[in-house]
C-alpha cells in the first residue's frame, strides 16, 4: 500500500470534551476527525469495526486515582474493541487478521507493543463472541467466580447486574461449576424472565419493584455463600447482611456508584463481615493476562456444549458510543453493549 | 463443704437493667445480690477474681443480631474472665484451681459444660497474662496477624486502636514476624509515645491531633499492605484510600461504631479494593479454640524471650465494671482494661 493512500484515511475520534459528573451529556465528548495514523516499524494499522462498551470506560473519564490513568481531556476516550489489520510492519499482525485490544473511540488505531499490543483472534471466531464472552466480559465473570471468589459446589450465589454483560456470564457460571441456587438481581421483569428461563439463573429478583431483602430472605433462607458484586450501594448492603457463615463477596464494580457526585456510598453493613467471618475482594482483569488462554478454552468449550448462553445489545456508528456507554448506567442494555463501526 | 457454708456465699451481679444507645449509664446495668449457685453433679463452684473487659460485650448489649445472643434485660452482663476453683463435683477442676471462661460481671459462677466449660490454667501463670496477652486478647492478636491477615516479611503494616489491648499485641507480633514499618493509630500523645518506646511501634499517629491521611502518606509513601482495624470509621477510609497492592484489611473491631446510635459508617472507600486488588476479613476468635494451646505456647515463647510487652489497666471492684467497659469508648485506657473483684 503506498502512504497516499493511508494519508487519505480519514481518523473519526470521540474525544473527551469534558469530566462529566454524573452521566454523559451533549458537551462531554466531541467528534473529531483527522488523519489516521501512519504504522511505524513493528506496528500495525487496525481499522476499528467493534467497541466493547464497559462501565469502567466511565471511572476513566474521572479525575481520580485508578488502576489506569484518567483520560486526559482533549484525548480519545479509552476503549477496549475489535478491528482489522489493514496494513502491517510487524509479522505479528497480518493484514486481514482481526485483533483485539484497546483501540479506542476512533476509526482507526496502532497495534504495536506494550499498551499497544493487540490480541490476534484465532480465524472462525465471530466478532461479537470474541467481545463478549470470550473477551474481557467473560474472562471478567470467569476469573472473578473461580479464582476470586472460590466458587463450591452447593454455594448459594448473588450476582447484581444479573443481566448485564458480566453479570449474566457469571451467573452461568456458577451454575455450572455446581452452585446449588444462583440468584439474579436487575432492574426489570424483561431481564429477571430472561434470567431464568435462558440463563440459568434459579431466582430473578427486580430491585425496581421487589422488596430485595425479602426476596432475597425466601431464595437464599440459610444465607448467601457467594455474591458477585457488579452495583454496589444499597444492593451491597442488603447481601452483606444476608451473608452465610464464611461468605464471600466479589467486588467487580459499583455501577450504581460511577454516576453518582460525591464519595461513593460505603456499606454500613460491612460489620457483619465480622459476625459471619466473611471477605469482600476486588479484582481488575488485567491481572490474569497470562492466564485468558486457560479460561477463553473453557468458555468456548461450554459454548459449544451449549451450556453458556450470551446476548449482546449492538449499536451502530461511532458517534453512539457516548449514548451506549450510558446504557449500562441506566439500565438501558441487556446483555453486552456494544457499537458497531 | 456443707451446702450451708455455700448457701452463705453472697452472689454479687451486675444486670442488664436496659438497653444503651451510646455508652453506658447509670441507668444501663443495675447491682443485685443473689445466692452463690449451687454446683450440680459435673460442675464446680468459681469464685471471679478477674474480669476481662472487652469492647465486644458492649455489642452484646445491643438487641441485634451478632454472633452470640444478645445479652437478655435482667441477665448478668456477659464477660470473659478468671476465677478460683472453690467447690467442685468435677474431677476436671479442682478445688484451688484457677479457671479461664466466660464468668459474667458477678461474684460466683458455675464451671461445666458447653457454654460453662472453663479452661485451667496452669500453675505459675500469673492471672494478669492469662487474661491479657495470653488470654483472648492476645490470641485475637495472633491469629489476626497470622491466619487473617497473613503477615509477611517486609509488610507496611498499620493498627488502629493500637494502645488498646489486643492493638498493642497486634502491632508487637506484626514486627517479630518480620515486618518492616509497623505504624499505631491512638488518641493521646503519652499512649503514642508508649507505642514507640515500648511496644516496638516505628511510628505512631495521633488521631485527635494529627492529619492521619498526611501523616500515614509519610510514614508509608507506598502504601499500606496490611491494616488491622480495631476502631472503623473515618480510620478506615483513610486507611482503604492508601492499601498497596493486593492490601489486605483485617476486620477486629469497630470501636468507633459501637456507642454510635443508627448504622454504622460504611467505609467509602471501599472500592480502592477494585483498584487494589485488596481484600476485607473479618474474623472472631472463638473459631480458632481448638488452636489457642499453639498460639500461646508461641506468645509465651516471646513473652519469656523479652519480645513482647504488655499493659494492663487495672480497676478495683465488680461495681466498676461498667465504668470500665466505658473506658475502652472514650480512650482512657492504655492496655487490657481488667477489673480486679
Amino acid at each position: 500500500m503506498r502512504i497516499e493512500d493511508a494519508m487519505d484515511r480519514v481518523n473519526d475520534q470521540v474525544v473527551l470534551a469534558e469530566r462529566p459528573t454524573t452521566i454523559l451529556e451533549a458537551s462531554t465528548t466531541r467528534l473529531e476527525s483527522t488523519s489516521a495514523p501512519q504504522p511505524q516499524e513493528g506496528e500495525a494499522l487496525v481499522e476499528v469495526g467493534y467497541l466493547s462498551i464497559d462501565p469502567t470506560i466511565r471511572t476513566w473519564m474521572d479525575d481520580a486515582p485508578g488502576y489506569l490513568p484518567p483520560i486526559g481531556i482533549g484525548e480519545v476516550v479509552r476503549s477496549g474493541g475489535i478491528g482489522t489489520v489493514v496494513e502491517s510492519n510487524n509479522s505479528r499482525y497480518n493484514v486481514g487478521d482481526l485483533v483485539f485490544g484497546t483501540v479506542g473511540w476512533q476509526r482507526y488505531c496502532i497495534a504495536g507493543k506494550g499498551s499497544q499490543a493487540m490480541t490476534v483472534i484465532p480465524a472462525g471466531v465471530d466478532p461479537l463472541l470474541a467481545i463478549n464472552v470470550l473477551g474481557v466480559t467473560g474472562l471478567t465473570a470467569y476469573f472473578g467466580m473461580t479464582d476470586v471468589g472460590h466458587i463450591r459446589e452447593g454455594d448459594v450465589v448473588v450476582v447484581s447486574g444479573a443481566a448485564g454483560a458480566t453479570g449474566s456470564s457469571a451467573g452461568q457460571i456458577a451454575k455450572i461449576l455446581g452452585a446449588k441456587t444462583v440468584i439474579g438481581i436487575a432492574g426489570s421483569n424483561e431481564k429477571c424472565a430472561l434470567l431464568t428461563s435462558e440463563l440459568g439463573y434459579d431466582v430473578a429478583i427486580n430491585y425496581k419493584t421487589d422488596n430485595v431483602a425479602a426476596a432475597l430472605k425466601e431464595a437464599a433462607p440459610k444465607g448467601v455463600d457467594l455474591f458477585f458484586d457488579n452495583v454496589g450501594g444499597e444492593i451491597l448492603d442488603i447481601v452483606l447482611a444476608q451473608l452465610a457463615m464464611r461468605g464471600r463477596v466479589v467486588l467487580c464494580g459499583a455501577i450504581s456508584q460511577y454516576t453518582t457526585p460525591g464519595r461513593p456510598k460505603g456499606p454500613a453493613n460491612y460489620l457483619n463481615l465480622i459476625i459471619k467471618r466473611g471477605s469482600m475482594e476486588g479484582f481488575i482483569i488485567l491481572d490474569y493476562a497470562d492466564r485468558y488462554g486457560e479460561a477463553q478454552g473453557q468458555l468456548l468449550t461450554w459454548l459449544l456444549e451449549g451450556k453458556l448462553h450470551h446476548a449482546e445489545h449492538v449499536l451502530d456508528g461511532l458517534d453512539r458510543a457516548p449514548e451506549a456507554l450510558n446504557l449500562l448506567f441506566t439500565g438501558g442494555n441487556t446483555g453486552k453493549v456494544i457499537v458497531r463501526l
